[in-house]
C-alpha cells in the first residue's frame, strides 16, 4: 500500500504555517459534504485538522474520496490557509489545508459505536471493540496523562538516587492473604510458580544485598473476586529504601506526590501532610482511609448512650461496646423509605439495625426516642450538635466495626446530599500512622498480620507483643487521596529474630516458617539493614489524576469483574495436549 | 534497634571533608587489628570508607566492636581526617574517619562464601544465597549499569514522542511458535490466561487506537526447554510505531544504541550502521545473526566442489545443494584429535562429517584428498584463499544448512584460536535485512512464519506468496551486536485481506483463525494505519553493555536452567486445596 508519509501531525498547524505545503495522515473524524466543497476533519493522536476538498475544481478528487466515511485512513496533500470560518475551540482552529491530492490508505467499516467522549453505548460493547474505544477523546487523554505519570516516576526516584530493578514474575507461591494465581512448571511437573501478589520479599532481599534504594513500577496480582474498583493484574511503584525511618519515607512520598500533581495538573500540594493516627480516624471518620474533602466527622457518644435508658445502647456498653454516631446535617427531610436504606447501607457493612431520631420544627422524633428521657435526649443532641433539619444516626456494637459502619453511612450521606459532587475536582491528601500490628481471626482462631508478617512494631510497643498484642502498633504509614488508599508501607523488620518472634505468635510452626520463608529468615542473619519502604497503587494515582472512578478507563486491556477480556475472549480453553504437557488436567465441575 | 542515621555515604568524602564530623552507616567490608589500632573498610552502595579505631585511647570502643566480623552492619561516628598511607585505588583512598561513637545495626553469620569477586564458588550456592552473591562489586556494578539502561530508555522515547502503556500479563492463550505459561482461571473454572510471549497483538492494536508511537519495558515469557543463555521470563523493549517506513524504525533504532553505548560506555557507535541481507549474512558468515568484530568469512565453493571427483560433494551438488566451506587460517597446527572435536561440533548442527583439507609445508593433505585431481584441488585453495598452515574445512548440503554447519564452525574456530578473547571490549552493530519470510515445515508439513504471521512482505515480493513462497521476503530487520540478536522487528500487515491471506497461506482454517485471532482481523477493518516495529532484548543488551557472557549476571533473581529458584525454592507443591479452587488435578506422571 502507497502513502504519502506525513510531514506534520493533525495538531501540529498554525495561522504562521498559512501558504505552506503539507501532507497530513491520519483518520477521518467527520465529513460533510456541500455540493462542490468537502470538509473532512482528519484525526491523530495530537489532534484534528480540517482538510477542504474543492471538487468543483478538482473534480477527480471527488473521485478518489466517493467511499471515504469516517475511521477511513487518508493520506492528504495540500496547502495550508487560514480559515474563513475560524474555530477558536481547537487549536488548529484557524487553518485548514486545502488538499491538492488525497488517497486512502486503509478502508474502514461503519464502526460499533461512535468515537465520540458523550457515549450511551454499555461498556461491554465498548470493551470489545477495545481498540476502537481507546480512540475517543477521553480515553486518549487520560493515557497520555498515564504516560506522564510513568515519566515523572521514573526521572523523581532517579534524581533521588533510587536504582530500578525488577524482580520476578515467576514466583514462590507464599499464600498470606489474597489467593495467588497459580502457573503449572512444564519442566518441574507437579510443581507450581506463583504471580506474586506484590515484590515485598524480594524489595527486602535487595536491600540485604546492600541495594540501598530500590524501585520499580510492576505488576502485581491478587485473585480475588473482584470489585469494581479492582483487577487481577494491577501496577504499583513499589519503593524501599536501608538506614532510614519512617520520617524519611514519608518525606519522599510527599516530594513525589507533590512533584506528579504539580506537573500533571498544575496543583499545589501543601505539605508536609496532615497525619492522622489509625484510632483517631476510625473515631472521627469511620474509616482508615477517609476522604478528608468533607467533614461529616463522627462522635463517640458511649457515655451518654450507655446511661440513656435505651436498652440495645446501654447493653452493647454494658458488654464492653461502644456507640458511634453520624450526624448527617441536614438530612432531617429523609423520607422514611430514604432512612430505611440508610439502614440497609448500613447492614452490609455489619449493622444489625440504624437506631436515629431526626430533629424538625424544634421536635425530635426517631427510632428510639420513646425510650430516653428528656434530659438523655438533650444530651445527645447537644453532643452532636445537632440542630432543626438534621438526622441523627447511631451505630452501637465493637468499637472497630461500629467505627466502619459509622464511616460507610457518612460516605453515603455525602454521596446522597451531593457533598461529593461538591468537591470534585478537589485533593485532599493525607497521612494514616500507628495501625495496629495484628488482628485477630475469628476463622482461624489466630492473630494475623494486618499489613503482613514482615512490618516492625513500633519502638514503644514491642513490649506488648508479648503482653497485650492487641494494642502493638506497627510503623505502618498509609497515604491517603480523597477517600483512596493510594500507598501503603511500613519499616520492616530486619533482625532474625524479631521476625521470628513474629512468626511464632502469628501461629507459624518454626517448621511452616522455614518451608515459606526460610530465605527471607536466613537473610536477616546475614547482615540486614534498618530498612523500610511504600508501594503507591499506579491504576489509583492515575484514576485520581484522571478525575475517574472507573479504573478500566485508565488501564489500557481492561479485564470486566468477571475476570474476562471481552476483545480476544481470554481466559479460553486450551488443548488437551497442552495440559498433559504440564502434568495436569480439569476435574469435573 | 536504636542507630545514628548515616550524614554521608561510604563513597563521600574526600580530602576537602577533612575536619569534619560524619556518620557512616554500612557493611564490614573487612577489618584488620593491628594491637591498639584496628582498620574498619565499611562499605554501602556508594564505596568504601576505612574507619579508625583507636582502642589504645579509646578502651571502650574495643569492648563494643570485639564480635564484629565482615558483613556486620555498622554506624560510625567520628572526624574525617588524611590518611597517612593513602590508597590511591580508590575514590576515598585519601581519607579515613576516626571513629569516636561506634554501634552494631545489626550481627551477620559467618557468609557461605566470601564478598569478592573473583570468587571460586560454584553458581549453585550463590544463586541460593542471591541476597549474598548481589552484594559482590561485580554484581552491584552491573545492576547500575541496568538501571542507568532503563532511565536511558525511558528518556530517549519520552524525548522520542512515544507513549508508554502496560498491555496485560493475564492474556489469550495463543500458541505459534514457543510454548505458553498458563494460568487457571478460578473464577472461569477449565479456562485459562497464558503469559505474553510478546505483546505483539496488543502494540499493533494500540496502532489501531492511534497512540501512534509506543513503547513499553515489558517482561514476556516462554516455556523453552532453557538454555544456558535463556530465561523462561525475560525483558524487551517494545516498540511500535504509525505512518511509517522500515527507514523510520532503523533510524530510530540507531539513534537509541549511539545513545545508550555513548552514555553508559562513552563508546561512539558509529552510524548509519551497516546493512546486509539475510542471504549474504548466511553465505558470508553462515548465520542471521553474525559476529562481524573478526572475518572468517565463508566461501561458497559449489561449482569447483561439484566437479572435483569427490562423490560426497558432487552428489551433494548434483541434488541441488552446496558445498560451503571456512578457511581456519593458521589451523593448519590443529592435530587430529582437535579436527575430530570440530567434526563433533559441526554434527551437533546437523552435519554428516566433516571434509577438511590441511596446507602444511606446501604438503596438502585431508580427509578426501586422494579423490582430488591437482587442479581441482589447487581451484579449491585458490577460492579459499589457502596459505601454509591452514585448514579448510567443509560443509555439503541444502544451502541454509550447509551454511549454518560452516557458520558454527567460523565461531567455534575463533574461539579456540583466541580470536574471540582478542576482540573482547569492542563492539560490531549491523543489519540484517531481507529475511525470508516463510519456512516449510517438514514436521508439519506447511508453511510457517519465520518472524510472525503478522510481518508484512517486501512490497517486490508480494506476488510471490502465490506464486513461490519460499522466496517472498518479509520487510523485517534485526538489529546484531557481537553475534547476539539484540532486536528484532518489521512492519506488519495492516490490512484484513493481506492477513488473511497470510492465514490462509499458513493453513490455518476460517475458523482456526477467526478463534485464534479474530480481534486482530476485525481491528483491521476499522482503519488500521500502516505501522511496524522492533524489539530490544533488554537482558542482552545488559549483557553487552557490561561485557558478561552470562545473562544471570543482570538478572537479580534468575532461575537456572532448569527453571529454578534456588534461593526460594519455586516452583513449589501448593495445596490440594488450591488446586481444588482452580478446578485442576495433578495427572499421574
Amino acid at each position: 500500500m502507497r502513502f504519502e508519509q506525513r510531514t506534520v501531525t493533525c495538531g501540529f498547524l498554525r495561522p504562521e504555517h498559512a501558504g505552506q505545503q503539507v501532507v497530513l495522515n491520519g483518520w477521518v473524524n467527520a465529513r460533510r459534504d456541500y455540493g462542490g466543497i468537502i470538509f473532512i476533519d482528519l484525526r491523530d493522536r495530537e489532534g484534528v485538522t480540517q482538510v477542504v476538498i474543492d471538487t468543483s475544481h478538482r473534480p477527480e478528487l471527488d473521485e478518489q474520496i466517493r467511499d471515504v466515511r469516517s475511521e477511513y485512513v487518508l493520506w492528504v496533500k495540500g496547502a495550508v490557509r487560514l480559515r474563513e470560518n475560524p474555530n477558536p475551540k481547537i487549536p488548529t482552529g484557524l487553518i485548514e489545508v486545502l488538499a491538492d491530492e488525497i488517497g486512502i490508505i486503509n478502508a474502514a467499516d461503519v464502526t460499533p459505536f461512535e468515537i465520540v467522549d458523550d457515549l450511551g453505548t454499555n461498556e461491554e460493547l465498548r470493551l470489545t471493540y477495545r481498540y476502537l474505544d481507546l480512540r475517543r477523546p477521553v480515553l486518549q487523554r487520560n493515557f497520555l496523562i498515564r504516560n506522564k505519570l510513568y515519566q515523572i516516576t521514573h526521572r523523581f526516584f532517579e534524581e533521588e538516587g533510587f536504582v530500578e530493578i525488577e524482580t520476578p514474575v515467576l514466583t514462590k507461591s507464599t499464600p498470606e492473604g489474597a489467593r495467588d494465581f497459580l502457573v503449572p512448571s512444564r519442566i518441574n511437573k507437579g510443581r507450581f510458580y506463583a504471580l506474586p501478589q506484590s515484590p515485598q520479599l524480594f524489595k527486602q532481599l535487595l536491600m540485604v544485598s546492600g541495594f540501598d534504594k530500590y524501585m520499580q513500577i510492576v505488576k502485581c496480582f491478587r485473585d480475588e473476586d473482584l470489585r469494581a474498583d479492582r483487577q487481577p493484574e494491577f501496577t504499583q511503584i513499589d519503593v524501599e529504601m536501608s538506614f532510614i525511618t519512617q520520617e524519611d519515607i514519608i518525606a519522599l512520598t510527599e516530594r513525589f506526590v507533590l512533584q506528579a500533581w504539580k506537573e500533571i495538573l498544575n496543583y499545589e500540594v501543601s505539605t508536609p501532610l496532615l497525619r492522622m493516627p489509625f484510632k483517631t480516624a476510625m473515631e472521627r471518620y469511620g474509616s482508615d482511609k477517609p476522604d478528608l474533602r468533607y467533614g461529616l466527622e463522627l462522635t463517640n457518644v458511649t457515655i451518654t448512650a450507655g446511661v440513656c435508658g435505651f436498652s440495645i445502647f446501654s447493653d452493647a456498653v454494658a458488654s464492653g461496646n461502644v456507640v458511634m454516631a453520624l450526624n448527617a446535617k441536614g438530612c432531617g427531610s429523609f423520607s422514611r423509605k430514604q432512612i430505611d436504606e440508610l439502614g440497609e447501607h448500613a447492614k452490609k457493612y455489619g449493622a444489625k439495625g440504624l437506631p436515629w431520631l431526626k430533629v424538625s420544627g424544634g421536635e425530635v422524633t426517631g427510632s428510639f426516642v420513646k425510650f430516653l428521657s428528656d434530659e438523655h435526649r438533650d444530651l445527645l443532641l447537644q453532643e452532636l450538635k445537632a440542630e432543626d433539619g438534621d438526622l441523627l444516626l447511631f451505630s452501637p456494637g465493637e468499637w472497630e466495626r461500629a467505627c466502619i459502619i459509622s464511616g460507610a453511612l457518612r460516605t453515603e450521606v455525602a454521596r446522597r446530599t451531593g457533598i461529593l459532587d461538591g468537591v470534585a475536582g478537589t485533593y485532599s491528601f493525607h497521612w494514616i500512622t500507628e495501625f495496629p500490628l495484628l488482628e485477630h481471626s475469628e476463622e482461624e482462631n489466630r492473630w494475623i498480620a494486618r499489613h503482613h508478617p514482615f512490618t516492625a512494631p513500633m519502638d514503644a510497643d514491642v513490649s506488648l507483643l508479648s503482653s497485650d498484642p492487641t494494642h502493638a502498633r506497627a510503623i505502618a504509614h498509609d497515604l491517603v487521596i480523597n477517600g483512596y488508599e493510594a500507598a501503603g508501607g511500613s519499616i520492616r523488620i530486619h533482625t532474625n529474630d524479631v521476625q521470628q518472634t513474629m512468626f511464632d505468635l502469628l501461629g507459624f510452626t518454626r517448621e511452616d516458617a522455614d518451608a515459606k520463608f526460610g530465605f527471607l529468615l536466613n537473610a536477616l542473619r546475614f547482615g540486614a539493614p534498618p530498612h523500610g519502604g511504600i508501594a503507591f497503587g499506579f491504576d489509583r494515582l492515575v484514576m485520581l489524576l484522571c478525575q475517574t472512578d472507573n479504573i478500566r478507563d485508565v488501564i489500557a486491556f481492561p479485564k470486566t469483574t468477571s475476570g474476562l477480556s471481552l476483545m480476544d475472549g481470554c481466559p479460553s480453553d486450551v488443548d488437551t495436549k497442552q495440559l498433559g504437557d504440564l502434568g495436569i488436567a480439569l476435574t469435573r465441575q
